[in-house]
């Protein structure tokens, strides 16, 4: 397939908008493959996701001009946008501890090509995940976290995730909170994984609460990490129906499929760049 | 159709339960037609439904002289049980406020035979399901329900539900809270649909607090109703999957079909006698 | 709400589309509240749905101008293409047999405000649906079709539709087959209901079908009638869980509210011009 | 856990059967953990899953005991009947081809304990899957399957089945059709997914048929193997919808995850002996 980009834009609503975007495009060759918008009416304001390719019609796009040409435009409109050519692969680093169904399944998908990234990093605070990490050759990380070392071993983790450019943190069943300062980091660019259809059953243990509570329905939901536990934006929800026959390990069995299907589609919207975040909520233009 | 029985069993658990309860019924004649049992390993207690038919090759079960069999066996075995005839039509009332969705939807299918029971009697505190009730030929009570005369409007509903010889109450988007002195007196005879995925947001406005907190799935939730609001065990749920296009409108519109479809699951329920509570949970045999 | 227009467009496929109507509908003051596009790359084709606002900013747009401007650039670009103003209100005809769930349906759908559309004309062969037509206070004409005289009724049903100008047509669960020349007048204006999960089961007694195949799912399909039964681009697809204990009969219930869900989806998506159709195939931008 | 064992029939309904099977289980010590019966009435047969403890009360079953205690009422009865103790772990084989994901699952789940069985045996008519079979530790088999060595190739593919006991053939997308000679071998033992809802989309390339038919949404079957293709009786279906905007590749990506969870929901009921056949059909006892 030949090279595209996309470009996030959003700022405040005003007639015209994708008129003046979609023009400007066109001036400098771009060949839009797919556009979608959005509109907050309560809150004004206007997203935008355009998928474009860079050849088309035998001209080839420079993106660095449209780049300057676009900057003082979006400047003048207030945005906040970003543009990413697929010429560029993110950078991923993965965080576990025991469990390693959603570790397996991402690493499963991304060796098959369902994953547009890399993945230079794993990190666990256990070594469950070292011999799944040498089957697929990713250099593997056993960070420790104890009560009173935690501080000692987050900075460990962002050291070496500075040390591999890592550009998205995905927490698959990593079970230690990190700190608000550690979020603070990686704003946006954290994905974690909890095993309850949130906001129902936030913290330690979710399927025993479910099944104590005796709902019908259970599931999971991948989220954008904040400072808050299990507050951030919701990116992707599953469920799945259980009955009165299933106990608390029949749940946590039927949850772990629902924890790898949100956490997949999350780490491939968001490598998609479909996502945007605004007011704890996200637009995923899928 | 032939005439049925249901045999509604919970006990603590012991070793040959259903031998001893399916020879009885043997031995009177009866015909299984459905079986259908379960055990709650953690706290020792035995759940069974059986549904037998009273004719069977050419023989006619005598449902008196079976209970007065079974009787003393249920007390040795410290049963809690019923044995209803399909013979009996249980008597319904509906409540309902101003949307009238639900109303409709359980009329139409009572109408067209999809819920064996009677309904001598619609209540209500607006005027809004009049020509509705008109149309399906039942009687409908406007009881006006005021904050300093709650009491007194309770006590008439009160007294309709005991003139009427009503068997199950059903809050069909019915928009007041019951005293617990109401509920009191229907133990797991009033279900309630609740326009949300219990236990995520009980109380008032749950579809603008879903749109407010970014859930990409929405629900419903039908469940006895108990002296703590939103909070009695659970029969049935559903959800929906709503994206960020959706305003609360949009949601409210389409959780319009979730709390149909539950609410009427949950009566249908009931009135097969499907459904056992302990412990503020269900046990759904389906 | 103030007044908006949708603006629908197929054609073939190339660089500036967007831009082009985008900026041509900001000029005439348009505020667009959201827009869709779609490319079938393998035929070259691109489809597209703007739906603006025609006062915003002080402004009022004139949608006269606006088609007089626009007219050339289609007819330059090879468009196929509809502009219709939220003013006009669809006129839709609803078809019956003995089964009225659907139109119990649609019918208090359209009361409660959620399908945007008159319905002046309801049609049947039997007289089933006669209280519900009058109880919402709609004509009601009673068309009886036998086998030799189908001629003359769909002679007769054609005239009805003409006398009362009607936009759309609806089979909710028209029990007869329409000949290829009654739906030549409609081209992708009759929608109907199957009650399978087509392509699975077409023609008569598909609830049999999927009960003797022994599927675990069952389902309904909406989709435009065209001359082949069964055959044309499907619009929404639905459907159901179901086990080994349910019978025929409860296939056929369980199916009456996915036929019911399907129906409903389609006329919506219809009314609120979503839908476009090629290759025997529909976008849908929902 | 302590051990347990299962007992299923089929034979023809009459009064008495739940009766007499348990009271004679009862007798013998067992002390049941789940019972599920079925009766199709139409064809006068009754099908019943029993799972029982071997200890219980200070207690231990003589299964060999019971066995014989209870071979002569079968034969009575005229049952099928089987009966077999978890101590006893079903050998599995699992044939595949290029595709991997179903297998990876398969063996992902079973190395976490998910499916109670044995996996002696790969076999592939291609090499892919050898470095996932070494990873696990599963010895490989590559039989290569050309059209004019078919026979040789299912001689050898049995002699390896014959040599390691298998019990049960999963074929995770082998994409090669066995003859009815080898079908007949493993009659309701060979397990195959097939990338479709069906009936819907039989034979090569469902997934370009679905896009084709223009369906909005797509399924994959788990199925018993018999000697006519992707006509056997339907364990699992599973379902997801899809767009106008997905292409060919979409859908097989989609698919992918349908595929994965039919199999992996087969494989487990079969190994829990939750499966019985009949006119061509299931009865899952779940």
């Amino acid at each position: 397939m030949s090279d595209s980009a996309v470009l996030l834009i959003d700022c405040p609503d005003r007639r015209g908008l994708i008129a003046r975007v979609s023009s400007l495009l066109y001036e400098h060759g771009a060949n839009i493959l797919h556009a979608d918008e959005h509109s907050d009416e309560v809150l004004g304001l206007f997203f935008m996701r355009i998928e474009f390719a860079l050849q088309s019609d035998g001209l080839t796009m420079d993106l660095d001009n449209f780049r300057a040409a676009f900057t003082p435009i979006a400047t003048d409109l207030n945005m906040n946008w970003s543009l990413t050519s697929s010429a560029e692969r993110p950078r991923v680093a993965l965080f576990c501890s025991r469990y390693t169904h959603c570790m397996n399944d991402l690493l499963q998908r991304w060796f098959s090509g369902e994953l547009h990234c890399d993945i230079p990093l794993i990190i666990s605070n256990h070594s469950d995940a070292q011999l799944l990490a040498d089957f697929y050759g990713i250099p593997f990380e056993h960070v420790p976290v104890t009560a009173d070392a935690r501080a000692a071993a987050e900075a460990r983790q962002l050291e070496l995730l500075a040390a591999n450019n890592i550009d998205l943190v995905v927490l698959a069943r990593y079970m230690q909170v990190l700190s608000p300062e550690f979020v603070a980091q990686y704003p946006s660019r954290i994905i974690n994984v909890h095993h309850s259809f949130l906001p129902a059953f936030t913290g330690a243990r979710p399927y025993h609460a479910a099944h104590s509570r005796g709902v019908k329905i259970i599931g999971a939901t991948s989220h954008y990490v904040t400072a808050t536990l299990d507050d951030g934006p919701i990116i992707e929800q599953n469920v799945a129906r259980i009955t009165h026959r299933e106990q608390v390990e029949d749940l946590i069995a039927k949850g772990r499929d629902l924890e790898r299907s949100v956490l997949f589609r999350a780490v491939k919207l968001h490598l998609q760049r479909r996502i945007l975040c605004y007011s704890n909520k996200t637009v995923v233009f899928d």
